[in-house]
């Protein structure tokens, strides 16, 4: 069995062709290729902690892969990271565990960012403006992904902490952004024909009537019962609402808000892999808004984990 | 973060005095004191597989554990262990990995036997003869562990295969017990006071007319929807039924099948932690029947997986 760190794994994982692979996975997903059972969760409550447990296999690949994720808030407090978390490889037909992927969270953040990547790729219009909510990890990953497939180099940015918010602006700076600091939710959204909601907030901060005409909004941000970025009303006003996981975006996230609500229903919502596959439409008209709710699935770990051993594998040769 | 091979595991269970360790385990679970989410379970079908992901915490201690064991029943046709798993401890507070312990599911195979072992030790009148159902690991290691808490070395033993029988009768015999091979599960049933089923069956074997008054019965063969071992009306003649966890045997082993079948209400199984903590009596009569219906919880896992790994800290030092 390998141990491989996260080092190692860095190096392998910017080699990798990604988009492509986290498709497939999206699509294996979606046409019913794939086993991908309820997340495991563990709650944690002095210190406040939760553990997510994602795992599955595509039928017919070689490994089926768990992963470990937790959030420790507190962590910070100590100078670690509150991210951790692990990959594990097992073989699919025998059971024996192949390799353990010390990636301490960055594969969740890679396999994330590029989902958004796929999203803005397969539903935006041609982008003048990104608008990003939130200031950390996922605020930023999203946008340096977002290189790959526009040319769009403007950003306009809102957080609760403003002091995050400039140190967000000189950071993207120096990657090539040029940054713009919002005073509010409204002046970001009517400024942006793409929106990335990345907070870890609980209360609604977008709301339908601040929305552009033709504007894609990637909602990543919310992935547990309480979160939630979108106000009540948005997906209603929205044509196009895709999940990455229909079951899964019913129990949680956005989607699950919105049927709770009425703002839409179940059959209306479409699934990213049948999307991807050419299965369902996408994006109909330049005016349209759309949104995508990312909860993360099993598939986008099992495709990573095993794109990054293979290619360890190689490596070794 | 530590990486324990199973050769370092085995050494360093044998000093542990698994039996205070694992009755603690119990106790904190039925006195609420430990979180254990419902099982993950993953299924295979070609070849045929299961994993089952237990894990949890006890509120309070250093380390939550998950534990991931698999069942690949075509294995041993590649010469490869049918059982593949490992334990992965990681803090409480922070939710870092502290220790993989690949201990290829053998700390799974012997926490069952201490629950054995327990069980025997707690229910069962003077051990007069032993009768064991199947011939495989779990036939053998429970009444190896028993001899810490009997005198007895009387086995009679039934399995659907002869030499399989035979192999068992030749391999304990050398641990120096004395095995009688039974032509049949009634005459195993009229001739112990002791019984251990620990086959794979989901064939009801063993039926209440065969059973002598002041038997112990510890099921622990099935384990899963479909396993199943005592047939209708035995958990009805039985005084006492103990669950290693009445949420869990409610959906999963003996005591389900018994529900469904009107053989027994949810209010009159005891859970096994609240008799060794003294708050529910346990057997009451020599007469009496009772079972003990062992599905597996993760707070053992927990617990010999803490020891373990506390244990090897020390010995580092």
């Amino acid at each position: 069995m390998y141990v491989i760190n996260k080092d190692s794994i860095l190096e392998i994982v910017k080699q990798l062709d990604l988009i492509p692979l986290i498709k497939e996975g999206f699509i294996a997903y979606s046409e019913g290729r794939s086993v991908v059972p309820p997340i495991g969760e563990l709650s944690f409550k002095n210190p406040p902690g939760d553990v997510h447990i994602k795992y599955g296999y595509i039928i017919g690949d070689s490994y089926y892969v768990i992963k470990i994720a937790s959030g420790f808030w507190e962590n910070e407090n100590l100078g670690i990271p509150n991210g951790q978390g692990m990959m594990l490889l097992f073989d699919q037909k025998t059971g024996q565990p192949k390799a353990i992927l010390l990636d301490n969270a960055s594969l969740t953040d890679i396999r994330t960012a590029v989902a958004g990547q796929i999203c803005a790729q397969q539903f935006s219009n041609d982008i003048k403006c990104i608008g990003v909510l939130g200031t950390g990890l996922q605020a930023r990953l999203q946008v340096e992904y977002l290189t790959h497939v526009t040319d769009c180099r403007n950003l306009i940015v809102w957080g609760r902490n403003r002091e995050k918010m400039k140190q967000y602006q000189k950071d993207m700076g120096h990657k090539g952004f040029k940054v713009n600091l919002a005073d509010s939710v409204r002046q970001l959204s009517k400024s942006s024909n793409l929106i990335i909601t990345a907070t870890g907030s609980s209360e609604p901060m977008l709301f339908p009537e601040d929305i552009m005409p033709g504007t894609h909004i990637t909602a990543m941000g919310s992935d547990t019962l309480m979160k939630r970025e979108l106000g009540p009303g948005v997906l209603k006003v929205s044509s196009l609402v895709i999940a990455d996981s229909i079951t899964q975006c019913q129990e949680r996230g956005e989607i699950s808000h919105g049927l709770k609500e009425g703002d839409l229903s179940k059959d209306s919502v479409v699934e990213l892999g049948d999307i991807l596959s050419g299965t369902r439409a996408g994006r109909t008209s330049q005016k349209d808004i759309t949104v995508a709710d990312l909860t993360g699935v099993a598939v986008q770990d099992i495709q990573i984990a095993i794109a990054v051993f293979k290619s360890y594998l190689e490596n070794q040769k």
